[in-house]
């Protein structure tokens, strides 16, 4: 079945069957505590790419976010950190970044919009360092421009501050920039990229950073229990489904704006951002989660899934409309009628 | 080629070739962020065996065992813990359950003896739990008496002080202590539970509670950046290889002791404990590292490596000899000649 929203996703039997395919073709080793030939040139094709130093692969974004922010702590000495009221170290850990690591959030910036110089300089506290998502996903994917990220990185070197990219979707950003990933991530001081989100992957994320600060994050990866024993079933698939997808994301960008366009011609349906910055979109219809599950359950069309954040108003909806592989199958033609089965 | 410690290690595609058979055949759904009819089945069943509430599966010890001191150190209102010198969490973690949870350690026992009712008894501060290896690896799988541990779990509750089992290795015991699995838990009040040790499966852990205590632990999980998107590539086959494995502890036992007898001819080789208590031991050696590794990399007999703690004398190498499925391709003639080999 045709299924509107991000990838189809393969069976766990196909899963490991590819990657089983996939091993013996590449004679690939095992790791043994962070320590294998496959893993250790993975992490270093992948430093390069983005021109930093030094990577380290781990089981998960939020160690490595956490990590992140506690070793700039310490570098400069002071506890707190500054993050938009939207990012995932405040909204979606259940505080870690206190409860384990002891360290204090400032917030920046207003929850609707995407980050400014302004917000930055008008923090008003002293903090070790600021972090940026790019896209912002609770906004929908929006981006600040180039110059505006430019200027908030020289700002942030300037008083000393370090910038860390909570870069899980980085790659769905290029195609909005239109320059290399090494000219987005060369504002940042540190790093960290998502396998699952546009590369299809299973569990697996990366931290980037100078040598001194990969090797720091290698002690905190210990204390977080991520340093695994083997972490060859999560990378093996991470560097498979990356060499698969990352030549995607101009495809998936074009045809979000293709799909925008479609949109536009219903005017109760709200797009956020307003013109599509990434191969994200939030959308709010008018319908309730009731009605909406009805259509979805009974559509002719195919899969219309989308993530629903739930009832933002009587009878709307917001959804977080992905365009990845998935959606690459479907003509704006098909979109529309898809579009007109749920609003009729 | 025929390895004398351990077991044999599939090659990667072997693995993932292995589980893309088991996942079909069973037809394994996919978690997401912990649920899922597969993973959740398997920690109820577990959680089953162990005869505690709940079971949470997680990608590695190291968190389990931060966590479960942690909940427990909230509970009782007291930030210390004690444990065995010897113990993961003070050896091996970096001090995470002080730079990351803010507890403090006493230490118990002497750092070459089995913990005792005496250790505990003598502790002299007041604490929130006690961890006790069982077996204590440290100490080449040595054991205390199951009277002993009744003693000390009597009296830690009589306390109200927690009891966790690090329990990595649990199976190696049941063979020394006859006695079902349950019966050995229910002496504590948590446990955790490795899937690389004795059941050969990569990278996963599994903790043990109430019910109250594996919902506590949820959150803990999500701290510690272990609750992942999907959890399947570690749980389908820490499933597949406890299925496989779970039979042979006995068979394990009996071939270590049939080689104790052997090594007990070799008056030079001193081994810890003196009688095996499970299927590892610990041998003193009368080799220098540099010896030993020429003597394995020329040996006519097959791999005879074992992992090798270090020269703890000068020409004393320590030892440490895991019966596995590997082992038990050897008959003790074959292994005695092995040993006059090293020895000659």
């Amino acid at each position: 079945m045709k299924k509107i929203s991000g990838h189809k996703k393969m069976s766990i039997s196909e899963w490991f069957s590819v990657l089983a395919q996939y091993s013996e073709e590449n004679n690939i080793d095992r790791d043994v505590y962070g320590n294998g030939k496959f893993l250790n040139e993975f992490e270093s094709e992948m430093a390069k790419k983005f021109g930093m130093d030094k990577a380290l692969f781990m089981p998960s974004g939020v160690m490595a976010q956490l990590m992140a922010i506690r070793i700039w702590s310490e570098r400069k000495k002071n506890n707190r950190f500054s993050c938009h009221s939207t990012c995932h170290l405040t909204r979606h850990e259940n505080n870690a970044y206190q409860e384990l690591h002891g360290l204090s959030a400032v917030i920046y910036g207003k929850e609707h919009k995407v980050v400014s110089l302004s917000d930055i300089q008008t923090i008003g506290e002293s903090i070790s360092s600021v972090v940026i998502e790019l896209p912002m996903r609770h906004l929908g994917g929006d981006l600040p421009e180039f110059e505006e990220l430019r200027a908030i990185s020289d700002y942030c070197r300037s008083k000393g501050i370090a910038l860390h990219l909570d870069g899980a979707r980085i790659f769905e950003c290029i195609p909005f920039y239109q320059r290399p990933l090494s000219e987005i991530v060369a504002l940042f001081d540190s790093a960290f990229l998502s396998f699952y989100k546009g590369i299809g992957s299973t569990s697996g994320s990366m931290l980037f950073g100078d040598t001194d600060f990969i090797d720091n994050a290698k002690i905190w990866l210990r204390r977080h229990g991520g340093n695994l024993f083997e972490l060859f079933p999560l990378a093996v698939s991470a560097k498979y489904f990356f060499q698969k997808n990352e030549c995607y994301f101009h495809e998936y960008f074009e045809k979000t704006k293709e799909f925008a366009e479609v949109i536009s011609e219903f005017k109760s349906i709200h797009m956020i951002p307003s013109s599509p910055k990434t191969n994200m979109m939030h959308l709010l219809i008018p319908l309730s989660a009731a009605e909406l599950a009805k259509k979805w359950d009974e559509s002719p069309f195919g899969d219309l899934r989308m993530g629903n954040w739930g009832e933002v108003a009587p009878s709307v909806c917001r959804l977080e409309f992905v365009i990845g592989r998935a959606s690459l199958e479907w003509s704006p033609q098909e979109f529309k009628e898809a579009l007109n089965y749920l609003l009729k």
